[in-house]
């Protein structure tokens, strides 16, 4: 068995999904869950993902020999600040935030002498819904997960994380902090700032409630994104800004000259768009 | 049987998913199928959905009580041109466009004395997918259909285009043609406005192949809306230009607003869009 102690913190849709995905697969004996939820944390007994919980930290890591952060960016710092004391000397920890960086920075200032044991994480999987119950073992699988290991990181320490990965059917990767964060940018936070912005567009709309009924399937996938945590996507806007902002300025950017277009009646440079983006999108699908 | 002799131009997605639905249902006799794409005319004939075909309009139309135009928005009005003089004097003619004034103003000019059997359509419905092959019948159940009947349209002409949308399990609706482009332009045809230009916007950043690689589930549904047909989304633009420009301002406007309240780590006032853009959403899921 690769984990005898695993210690979640943040029972969400990530934290949860990866609890059950090691029962299943039969590595990991005791789980005990950390949230300030308590419905939440009672509903993740009764499905079985954890088997005891408490509301501290510091509690919850006690003999753990895995400790999984997976609370909004926002909250790493002091999540990191809270365990610190109570840590196993052995004890591997790794997190699941989505962006890098901070997540680093965070662990450097808070970790003390575990920094080694630390080994940053990002599986690339999810779905709009939140909390315990939208949790399910195979959320990980044929999914791609990052780790972006430091200089300082102790190899073992990774090895053990890549194992506990693979156990839930992951392909793992690694890749710089900071390479992570570009790539995350245009290929997830873009994305969801983009649904985001044009459903409050549209809610603020004076027709809003026709407009949504007129809404067809096209709409739902394509603003299904919007119906995220919206305190784990601020946080991440306010983790990731710098790339996040570069990419909206790309976009912005397209999206103006495209504009342009449109009201220019410039029918060659709209079609080119549109084919590039289908063959682009098609060959992605494949 | 509500139709004798349906002729369908242009053998689509939704052309092909009307003849299937009405043969279902047992309201039509023969179906004519017209279009310039051989090969999908005779998957149309293998697949049942049309019984003939032939690559002349003006044939396609002879006799048939029903003429459904299901071309893309530039083609109309050489469409209508094509067909005025080989139409019944009783036969009914419909389109399914995804903007209406292009249309009216197309009819007006070719259909002659046709036009008050002329009744504007768009059945709002359909999936990324294109040609005969991704017609299906249960395309239209449960969804919206647009009528924007005009003054001089016959009301007996728009009451059998009614019951005809009926037998295929849509319910019907009619609106006015300015409103019906304004709606669309809100909840169609920017957001494929918008995923053309990210889709384009990703593909041209010289990690493309990396960026795609790490694309999740997310990204998938955002973004499927990319892989529509780009002739009939080009012809959408241009016909609909002012409304879709108009669109694509406000989300524009909030957009920017957005990236400077993330530039200036505004935390208020990112959480407020992205909480109030997921109440919107869950609202209109439920």
């Amino acid at each position: 068995m690769l984990i005898q102690r695993l210690s979640i913190l943040g029972v969400g849709l990530i934290g949860g999904s990866l609890a059950r995905a090691l029962k299943q697969a039969g590595q990991c004996g005791e789980v005990i869950g950390c949230g300030r939820n308590l419905a939440n944390l009672q509903e993740g007994i009764s499905l079985g993902v954890i088997d005891h919980y408490t509301t501290d930290p510091a509690e919850a890591v006690k003999a753990a020999d895995m400790v999984i952060v997976a609370v909004p960016l926002g909250t790493m710092a002091k999540m990191f600040g809270a365990i610190r004391d109570s840590l196993s000397p052995d004890a591997i920890i790794t997190d699941v935030g989505s962006a890098k960086a901070t997540v680093v920075e965070d662990a450097r200032r808070q970790l003390g002498n575990h920094l080694p044991r630390f080994v940053p994480g990002h599986p690339i999987a999810g779905t709009e819904k939140s909390g315990v119950a939208a949790s399910f073992a195979e959320l990980f699988e044929h999914r791609r997960v990052i780790l972006t290991p430091l200089p300082e990181t102790d190899p073992q320490a990774t090895a053990k994380v890549v194992k506990m990965w693979q156990y839930t059917k992951a392909e793992v990767i690694e890749m710089a902090v900071t390479h992570h964060d570009e790539v995350l940018a245009a290929t997830s936070h873009l994305p969801h700032v983009l649904a985001y912005t044009l459903v409050d567009t549209l809610a603020q709309l004076e027709t809003r409630t026709e407009i949504f009924r007129f809404a067809a399937g096209g709409f739902r996938d394509f603003t299904r994104i919007a119906s995220s945590d919206p305190t784990m996507w601020h946080d991440i806007c306010v983790a990731n800004c710098e790339a996040i902002v570069k990419m909206i300025e790309c976009f912005s950017q397209e999206l103006t000259q495209l504009t342009t277009a449109i009201k220019q009646n410039n029918s060659d440079y709209i079609y080119q768009v549109f084919n590039r983006a289908k063959m682009a999108r098609d060959k992605f699908n494949s």
